[in-house]
C-alpha cells in the first residue's frame, strides 16, 4: 500500500485544479459579489469529496454551509471533528497593485496567486481533498463536519445566530480553525485561541460648520477636545489609563511566560521588514508576552478639518477617531465600552461620543488538551520540522461564539497552508504549492489519528 | 447733479455682473487652479475702470498685479491711497456641503453665493467700481494704487519679495486693506491691524506600510505619538504649554482693556448662530480681549489611517496634524517654530517632525492717525450707523511686510463688503447685495475726501 505522502502527491493535480476553479469565482462579501454562485460551488465540492451539504439561510446574512462526512466502517462513529472555514474573501482593491489578476488563480514560480488563495479558499480545498484521500483509502477514521460561512471578512455578524440555532448540528469533539501558515523560518505556526475586539468610534462635534481658525481665541475646538480625550486614555509609555481596563486580564502564570519566551521572535528582522522607525513598545520584554497576553488600544484612524496640500486655516466643526481594542480572555467588549464612557465622563469629556462598531470576545483553548497535542504531533510528522504553538492569534475571529454555543471546553486549533508572505488582505495574495501539499498531508495524518478517542 | 448714493445705485447692475464674472473664474492658489486666467481677467477689470496695470512676476510665485489710477485735474496729485486685495481664493472643498455651486455666483435671496464672493473678490470689485464712478464724475480726488496678489490664501509667501523690490512703486500715504464686513447688529467693523501667523505641519511616521492592528501590542503607533505630542502642547483648559510661547505678548494696558470692553460682543448670539455646543473658552472675560490680544494654537487638521465607513483594523503608518498659531505684535513666527521644536524634543517627541508652512508677523496701525479717523467718518456717512474699529483683526494677512517695506508708520485700515455670516473659507460663502452697494458708497466717499491732505 502506498504511503499517505504518496497518496497526497497523487491527489495534488486534482487539488490544484479544484482550488484554481474555486479562486476564479469571486466572492466578496463587502461588495455583495458572487455569494450565491460560490455557495453552489462549495456544495458541489463537498459532494465530490463524498459528503452531504445543507445550505442554512434562515438566520440572515449570507448562507452558512453545513457539510457532513460519516466515519467509515473501520472508523470511530463516536468522535467528530469540526472544520471552520469561510467562502467569502476580502475585496481585491487596489487592483492595479496586483502583479497577476486577483481572480485569475495563475501559477507562477510555484505559487498560486489569487484573492482568497490563502484566506481562506486554500484551506477548505486542502481539507476536502484530504477527506477524499481518506475516503478512497479505507474510509474516514471519524465523523467530520464543516461550518463554512460567508461573512468572515465583514466580521461574521450572522454567525452567532446560526451557531445558536444549529448548535446540535455543529456539535463536535474538536475543531480545526480556518487559517495558518509557515513563518519565515519555514516552521508551521498553529494557534489555540484568538484575541477579542472592541472597535470604537469616537466623535467630537463643535460648531455646525467649519469656522475660520481665528475663532480659536474663543471657540472650543473639537479636534483639541478629541486629542485631549484620547491622550487621557493612554500614557506616553503605552499604558492604557481607562479605569478598570485591565481588571479582567488574567495574571501571567509561569507556564504562560515560559511558553512565550520559548517561542521565536526576531525583533530585528521584524523592524527591518516593516521599516519601523521606533523601538518596539514592549521594551526588553519578550514581544510574545504582549502579543499573546496583553490587551491593546490602537488608534486606527483620525480625522478632522483640512488635511490636503498646504495650509487651510479652519477650526474644524468635528473630529473623529477609530480605536481598536484587542481583548484577552475574560474581557467583555460591552464592559470595555462602558469603562471608556465612564473614563471620558470622569475626565470631563462628556462631549466626546463613543460607540462600539463591533465587539467579539477572546477565546483560548486548553493548551494541554490531547487534541492540541495531536495536532502538533501530526504537524511535526507532516512538515518534518517542529511546529510552533501560540496560545492566541494576534488577529481576531468569531471563535468565542463557537465556544459559547458548542461548549467552552471545545479544543480549537488553527492551522493552514499559508506562508509568511501570503499577503492576506493585500495585493498579490498567494500560497506556495509545496505548503499546500504538506498541509494536505497534515490533515490526512490528523484525521487518521482520530480513530482513537482524543479524551481519556 | 445726482448724489453719490444715486450714482452708486446706477452703477450697481454693472458691478454685480462684473463680480459674478470674476467669481465664476476659479482661482485656487493651493490647488494651482486658474491663476493665469484670473490675472488676465483682473488686468482687464483695471483697464475697464480707467487704470493701467503691470503684471509683476519676477520674484517667484503667482504674479502680483500693480494697478495705478492718477488723480484727476481737480484732484490732489501729492496724495496716494493704496488698496490691497488678492485674486486667489480658498479651496471650495467640501463641495457637497454647498447649497449652490461654489463657482456659480448665483444670486438667491439678495445674496451672491460663491467661493471668493466675500474673500476677496467682492472687495476688489467694490473698489474698482467706486473708482469708475469717481472717474466718470469729475475725476479721481487722489492717486490710487492697487497691490493685488495671488497667494494670500496660502500665506503670501512671495509677497514680501515683491514689496521689497517694488517698494517705490507701491509707496503710498495710506492703505485700505482687503476685507471687512458688518457684524450681526448691522454695524460695519473696521480693523487697524492684523494678527500674525505661524502655521505648522506636524508629521509622525511609523512603519513603511499600514500594519494589521494586532501589531498594536508591540509596534509604536504614529497616531498615538502625534496625539500625545499635541496634547502636551495645550492644556485641557486651553493654555498653550510650549515654553516661552507667551514671552513676547505685550501686557494689556488699561487703554487696551477699555477698548475691548467698549466693543460689542454678543456671546449668546454667537453661540446660537454657529451652533456651538460648548461654552466659549475665554470664561467670564470679554471675548474681545482674547480675539484681539491673545495668541492662539488651533488644530486645523488631523489625519491618520482609516476614516471611512465602519471599521478597518489598521495601525497607521503615519499621522499628520496642521496647527495654526495666531500671533500678536512682537511675536516672531520663526521663534515660535523653534520653541515648538524645543518643546517636542524636551518631552521626548523627537520623532515628531514639525515644519512651518507659513509665517507672518502681526501689525497694528496707530489708532489715532487722521486717516483712521477719516475712514471711520466716511463709513458713518455711507452706512448710516456707527462703525466699529478694532485694533486688530482676528484673521491674519501680510500686513507686516507692508509696514516693513513701505514704512512702519503707514496707516492701514481694513474694511469690506462682507457680513457676519459670509462664511469665508467655508461652504456657502456669500455677500449681501445691499452691503455690496454700501461698501461701494463708502469707498467713493473716502476717496472723495482724500483731496485734502490726511497729515497735518
Amino acid at each position: 500500500m502506498p504511503t499517505w505522502m504518496e497518496l497526497v502527491k497523487a491527489q495534488l493535480p486534482t487539488a490544484i485544479e479544484t482550488l484554481q476553479q474555486y479562486c476564479r469565482q469571486p466572492s466578496v462579501a463587502a461588495q455583495h459579489i458572487g455569494m450565491a454562485e460560490t455557495v453552489a460551488m462549495v456544495v458541489d465540492m463537498v459532494k465530490r469529496a463524498g459528503g452531504t451539504a445543507r445550505v442554512l439561510d434562515d438566520c440572515g446574512g449570507n448562507p452558512v454551509i453545513y457539510a457532513e462526512f460519516s466515519a467509515g466502517e473501520q472508523g470511530n462513529p463516536n468522535q467528530t471533528l469540526l472544520f471552520y472555514n469561510h467562502y467569502d474573501v476580502q475585496p481585491p482593491e487596489p487592483i492595479d497593485e496586483w502583479t497577476y489578476p486577483p481572480f485569475g488563480a495563475e501559477i507562477h514560480d510555484g505559487k498560486i496567486f489569487a484573492r482568497g488563495a490563502s484566506d481562506n479558499k486554500g484551506d477548505l480545498t486542502v481539507r476536502l481533498q484530504a477527506i477524499a484521500i481518506l475516503q478512497a483509502n479505507g474510509g474516514l477514521p471519524c465523523n467530520v463536519k464543516f461550518l463554512i460561512e460567508g461573512e468572515e471578512e465583514i466580521g461574521s455578524p450572522s454567525l452567532p445566530a446560526y451557531l445558536k440555532k444549529y448548535a446540535d448540528l455543529f456539535r463536535a469533539d474538536a475543531c480545526i480553525w480556518e487559517f495558518g501558515g509557515k513563518n519565515i523560518d519555514g516552521r508551521p505556526q498553529m494557534v489555540a485561541g484568538i484575541k477579542g475586539m472592541c472597535y470604537l468610534q469616537l466623535w467630537c462635534r463643535g460648531a455646525d460648520v467649519d469656522l475660520h481658525s481665528s475663532n480659536g481665541a474663543i471657540v472650543d475646538n473639537p479636534a483639541w477636545r478629541l486629542v485631549q480625550a484620547l491622550a487621557s486614555m493612554k500614557s506616553v509609555d503605552n499604558k492604557i489609563l481607562v479605569d478598570g481596563f485591565y481588571d479582567d486580564v488574567e495574571p501571567r502564570t509561569p507556564e504562560m511566560i515560559k511558553l512565550a519566551e520559548s517561542h521565536p521572535f526576531d525583533v530585528d528582522q521584524m523592524r527591518a521588514q516593516l521599516g519601523l522607525r521606533r523601538p518596539l513598545i514592549c521594551g526588553d520584554e519578550n514581544p510574545n508576552l504582549h502579543v499573546w497576553y496583553e490587551p491593546t488600544m490602537t488608534i486606527c484612524g483620525l480625522e478632522a478639518g483640512y488635511t490636503g496640500e498646504g495650509s487651510k486655516t479652519v477650526l474644524p466643526r468635528r473630529a473623529q477617531a477609530k480605536v481598536d481594542c484587542r481583548l484577552v480572555p475574560h474581557q467583555d467588549p460591552d464592559d470595555i465600552l462602558a469603562k471608556v464612557r465612564a473614563h471620558l465622563d470622569k475626565h470631563g469629556f462628556t462631549d466626546v461620543e463613543v460607540t462600539q462598531l463591533n465587539g467579539e470576545r477572546a477565546y483560548r483553548s486548553d493548551m494541554n488538551h490531547p487534541f492540541v497535542k495531536l495536532v502538533m504531533e501530526t504537524a511535526r510528522e507532516a512538515y518534518g520540522v517542529d511546529p510552533i504553538l501560540a496560545p492566541t492569534s494576534a488577529g481576531t475571529g468569531p471563535m468565542y461564539p463557537f465556544g459559547e454555543f458548542l461548549g467552552l471546553d471545545l479544543p480549537i486549533v488553527s492551522t493552514g497552508c499559508g506562508w509568511w508572505n501570503s499577503r492576506a488582505h493585500a495585493p498579490d495574495e498567494s500560497i506556495r504549492i509545496p505548503d499546500f501539499e504538506q498541509a494536505m498531508l497534515h490533515m490526512v495524518l490528523l484525521m487518521n489519528r482520530m480513530r482513537e478517542p482524543i479524551r481519556g
